[in-house]
């Protein structure tokens, strides 16, 4: 094998591998004690952690990952809602090689590019909606955000309309960690932490049906959180209002899928007004919810969508905005130099991690599978959880899914059904599913899924099997507890 | 070759290669035309780049990159300051291999970890001062910087100063592109679009004695530099300063290398006044001064240390913040939750391509190299630019320098010796470097370089030549159109 200098050493790659396999090869606690001693991990409690020590994840293969005590369990969050194409896929790890022997980095600034970052740019512009033709690259999708605050200001300055700098989200929206990421999100707990949001930024509800809704049908409803759109835009002053950013469903704030009757209306009064509408699909592109880009299944035409996670299946960081003609058109006849860039922006690595992550979406039809596949299936087989004991509501959009563990099963929506939230019972839950084989997450008491799209329908029957199965342990321990 | 599934297919990899050094290969009018209707370019004025084409580069080996009409240039910029190692390295590209078929993606939320995250995280503690047990990874030094911005106000928050919130930052400072790094940056064309900087973040001079210095010594101009930031202290109030941050030299402002009594009287005044002291070394970091981290060189004792660049020689994308015992001690044991973090943070990939990068730093004594070898020589030879008759001052710190380009030659600093900025002579005398094989920088009429770590000291003496060469041919035609 060693014949070929352009290769990896094969030998070395197969005790890698195997040794990732055996349990035994690895000094968890070891791990652990130098995990807690430098490693300061992303929305945590590093105190806690330390006292509990991390689960050291050491291989993935499909649909599965394995810790380091050889436990295996089914990765129903996709890694963090991007491994889309599963793990494993050696012909992205030789893609990303064949780059890395080619050409490891270069910059795009001072009128350069290279191969791989025009034609990801290119190919996203033939997968996304017709109105984008260009793509700017950044390392993730919270530097994709910042862009686009920095580029919708950008755009209304050069039409003159300098006044016109606000940008609207909404409550319990997740649009990333920058400082600008989290102030144009709506996490109270990130908002609390550093002095965001940052001016020029407001909020307005969420559809949240569940929470929400009550007394309304859900198209009254999706209607009515729509209009609150409409009535900060005239509270604000139309003139104030650069655009409006959501994602088209809620990720990290608990797969809220809103009402149909909710994004045409959101589109119309962005169109009534002049507002620039931002998808953000970091969580929704890339054939998660049944189409290339969740917009199209909306019927919404966005300004910008920001993209990142499921681009590469997170294999290579990479994210972006796709940049529709409306800002576009402007920012390059009028704007001249845009003073804004990263050093990774179109990352020849990355992009060329991209370029065969969709390659394999387009030639396994992923797309298509989730839309008129494993998509209805995961719908049909997830409902049924609905009859469980502990859940409320059970519903999906793609694939994406959430259940509500309720204390009290009732008819209506809203009753007094909830658990104290200090009880914590979507942690008691999350803990019964990984000692049991199932990544799950738990956004307080919802549990949510955004599985891997390569999962087969005999996968999702497995899945949901051990969703039931943990939902008895979790409802047996909190029986048992005096919780119900 | 195909008998072991875990290696990439070495006839392909052999087939890009060589496809990558044979120009004939490549339509280059095609994928300019592609690159311009579709990929929005970083800091660029994408219609006049659209009318012009890009330079599309298309390999790299050792300190070399070719582009795709087989033009070999010497790469003095190290791609983007991040090249330390060089290109071609395949140990990288094969560590990166293996780690993308064993698990290529995982995040650090929610309890879990990975192994190449803790071993570099353990590896950075190692090679940093002693005050920095805990790394915080991200995915750029934009997202570096927001972490640190976050991280301070947290900071005074959790000791009850939540007045303490306004960070201190230099003019002509270079902090990152997002919404936040660019706010702590002090550019001021990348303030004027998207309604930048942000509150709580203030700006004094930088310690720039070619522009500044006129009538002092170095060392007297270098402490009256420091006293600016005494000056804005008091004027803020001490009770409301929660940091300084600066880069140990400037870098994207132009190599800005400060007389030796700054960095002292900044560290005295920042202890004075209780202020954190943010050390930026998404440049300087990994070797480039000559030392594993700037702030070694300039005897001061940051407590947060932004990194990216030099931590994978820019081959993955990754970044982060060396977070100090001061600050580290008060998030872990009074903070809970950190409300902050990417879903790259701590990638599997990006951490092994940084591991290697590490190895080779440290086996080819590349540190050392630098601080005792080839800075020193490069500082010598680089000096010798100093007799050109359009170069005013020549200086160099480890492995970056830079020139004047100047029209009159003048004993005396800050003599009326520029050049009409509007003539962008730097641009002229770019485009010569480039057209001779030559990649420099222009930041004005500065003429900056940062090349990779590994260059020989003839390699050195191949670049000062053509540096040389091309200075020669700026001058001429400088002439020619009459600016002398």
């Amino acid at each position: 094998m060693s014949s070929n200098p352009l290769a990896p050493s094969a030998a070395l790659v197969a005790s890698v591998k195997s040794a990732a396999a055996r349990p035994e090869l690895f000094d968890t606690a070891a791990i652990q004690q130098m995990d807690s001693a430098h490693y300061m991990h992303p929305f945590t409690d590093s105190k806690a952690l330390g006292e509990q020590g991390a689960r050291v994840m050491v291989r993935g293969d499909g649909i599965y990952v394995w810790d380091s005590q050889g436990k295996k369990v089914l990765d129903g969050m996709s890694g963090l809602w991007c491994v889309n194409v599963g793990y494993g896929r050696t012909s992205i790890s030789e893609a990303v090689y064949r780059q890395m022997e080619t050409l490891p980095f270069y910059n795009s600034f001072f009128n350069t590019t290279n191969l791989p970052a025009v034609q990801l740019a290119t190919k996203l512009c033939e997968i996304s909606p017709s109105q984008f033709k260009h793509v700017f690259f950044t390392g993730s999708g919270s530097e994709g955000n910042d862009t686009n605050l920095r580029m919708v200001r950008r755009y209304w300055d050069l039409l003159g309309h300098k006044e016109r700098h606000t940008v609207i989200s909404r409550h319990n929206a997740y649009h990333g960690s920058t400082v600008a990421g989290a102030s144009l999100g709506g996490m109270s707990g990130m908002h609390e932490q550093g002095g965001l949001p940052i001016p020029g930024i407001v909020h307005i509800g969420q559809p949240n049906y569940l929470e929400s809704g009550r007394g309304m049908s859900e198209e009254e409803f999706g209607l009515k959180a729509a209009s609150w759109l409409e009535d900060k835009i005239l509270e604000l002053g139309p003139d104030k209002v650069a655009a409006f950013i959501g994602e088209p469903v809620q990720g990290a704030g608990g797969v809220i899928i809103p009402p149909a009757s909710y994004w045409p209306e959101i589109q119309r009064i962005c169109d009534r007004y002049g507002v620039l509408l931002i998808a953000d699909e970091v969580i929704c592109g890339f054939g998660r919810l049944g189409k290339w880009f969740a917009s199209e299944l909306f019927g919404i035409k966005p300004d910008l969508i920001t993209f990142a996670k499921g681009v590469t299946s997170g294999y290579v960081p990479l994210g972006g905005v796709l940049v529709g003609d409306r800002v576009a058109d402007v920012l390059i006849e009028k704007g001249g130099d845009f003073n804004h860039g990263f050093t990774y922006s179109g990352h020849p690595v990355a992009c060329a991690a991209a370029l065969e992550n969709i390659r394999i979406i387009e030639e396994e039809k992923l797309v298509e599978r989730i839309a008129d596949d494993t998509g209805p299936y995961l719908k049909q087989r997830f409902a049924t959880l609905a009859d469980h004991p502990l859940v409320g509501f059970a519903d999906s959009c793609g694939f994406v899914a959430g259940l509500n563990l309720v204390r009290v099963k009732a008819a209506v929506v809203h009753d007094n059904v909830e658990f104290d939230p200090a009880l914590a019972v979507g942690m008691v839950c999350r803990g019964y599913m990984f000692n049991n084989g199932m990544i799950m997450r738990a956004v307080g008491d919802r549990m949510i899924i955004a599985p891997p799209l390569v999962m087969t329908r005999a996968q999702i029957d497995e899945m949901v099997a051990l969703i039931r199965h943990c939902l008895d342990l979790t409802h047996a321990d909190v029986r048992e507890r005096g919780w119900l």
